[in-house]
């Protein structure tokens, strides 16, 4: 199967190209720099590349992420990752590609009130601009399928880590603030607000995910993809606290937290189970050790 | 009030201008030319222009609005339809509007299935790239009042037409059609589908429901603007066709049948009615005597 991802170079998208090199697929890892470069808001550019290297899938990843960052430039946000969205559409429809899929968010579902877990039907109340570019990006995908017939496949991944990630991210950070913290023989780290609730999977479980959504899924369905439990910010950090080598506090930093941010994620991943037989494989405490292994090795440098 | 209109000079933003100047509001009409000209995928100069005006209320019109020609430049109406909204929120954010006015399509709703007439909580299933661009440009709304608390109000304007809507549009084209035959002698007219089924309504009731779901609705909410009456393409051609002056047939052209179109769109307007009073004062029959006189008007030039 020959695989082309956008946004390769990425946390979830260096993931996703080792996922499928040894599944045994031919993959063309796409990103803004490397081998082969393609900026995803050059429409000329895409095409071409779809046009010269034929893929018959293509994974879309490349966005840009940040959820914080998306309030401070919501203009850039829009075109990477909606217009860039479109031209990975229409570029896929002119080269041929059989398939496509397009990542969404749990944050599409944002403020969606008290219900969890959240099923795909739930209603759409984006909150940040980050947000609102992932749910237009999914009706640009949706609209393909239905107006051009165009295959493709859309997936809401719930909040993942996994080492590799930017320590812009909380779990990242909070482990490298404790590797931090044990090699400078501090006695406490900081972190932000306690209380959200997070959906926390692994980026290499929820990989596995994508390539089956888009092979086994049903074109123009959306499946959440997450684990269905919840842990609030204060249960993730006493978790790594628990793990560390010396004994730290946490000190919560007002500064730290978002002004706006979600109360809960929690994901129903019933669709893509039945859908795929698809199985979070990672603990979380698995998936904790590594972060923290990590940080430890990049606190060691 | 003083209130800007973005779009000022299209068909509705015309309709627009004038409802609002005859309600007593203080009126600034912008568009891409003219007096106050600011084009809308210009993010600084949609910036300065709500600093200049410090308007209190906005409706945000701008788009391009043709369902065909979105299938030709999907980048160029996501750029007007979806960056434009962006900035127009943004702008108004920066320039503490009060409140927007945000106007989608009923080809949001796309193919939405046979559960007639459509409630604003009927699944989005956007069909063509126009229809795409609005359900993203709605939801960029629905989060900055969700995100950022600015007041925007969304409707969903189902068909419209009257006077001064260009004739690339179905039935000031019909009209058009008839008023060339009755001069020229013609014994017959085209026509594309019969079947389509629209919410036909006159943009006079439109405007007004524009007015009145931002200033009466709630923030955050959206609206149907619509009849609740279906009717299909050969019937609009056959009352047309009934009030021409000499007898034509009706001949079918399968080049003016779009190969992808919704099959029905009738709407349900309790939600705003409940909120607004909001009736139409229009029947179908004086509407359609008022395109087809302008029709007459335009042939006789």
């Amino acid at each position: 199967m020959k695989a082309l991802v956008t946004g390769a170079s990425g946390f979830a998208g260096r993931h996703l190209v080792a996922h499928l090199t040894e599944a045994g697929d031919s993959v063309i890892a796409c990103d803004r720099a490397g081998v082969d470069a393609v900026d995803i808001v050059d429409r000329d550019a895409v095409h071409q590349a779809f046009a010269r290297f034929q893929p018959e899938v293509v994974y879309h990843l490349a966005a840009l992420t940040h959820v914080g960052d998306s309030w401070n430039e919501p203009q850039a946000v829009l075109r990477v990752n909606v217009e860039g969205t479109l031209n990975v559409l229409d570029a896929a429809q002119a080269a041929g590609v059989r398939r496509v899929l397009v990542v969404g968010s749990a944050e599409e579902y944002g403020r969606a009130g008290t219900e969890y877990p959240l099923r795909e039907d739930a209603p759409l109340l984006p909150n940040s601009p980050y947000a609102a570019t992932k749910v237009a990006a999914s009706y640009l995908a949706l609209q393909a399928y239905l107006g051009a017939g165009l295959e493709t496949v859309r997936v809401r991944a719930f909040n993942h880590t996994g080492p590799g990630q930017t320590d812009r991210f909380l779990i990242p950070a909070l482990a490298r603030r404790i590797a931090e913290a044990e090699r400078d023989g501090h006695d406490h780290i900081t972190v932000g607000s306690l209380d959200p609730v997070r959906d926390i999977n692994d980026v290499r479980d929820i990989v596995r995910a994508y390539r089956l959504a888009v092979l086994e899924g049903e074109p123009g369905a959306v499946y959440n993809v997450c684990s269905g439990a919840g842990h609030s910010v204060g249960e993730i950090a006493a978790a790594l606290l628990a793990r560390a080598r010396v004994r730290l506090r946490l000190v919560q930093d007002p500064n730290l937290v978002r002004p706006v941010d979600v109360p809960s994620l929690i994901g129903d991943a019933s669709r893509l189970r039945a859908a795929t037989k698809w199985q979070p494989a990672f603990t979380l405490e698995a998936t904790l050790v590594a972060v923290l292994d990590e940080a430890r090795a990049n606190a060691a440098r």
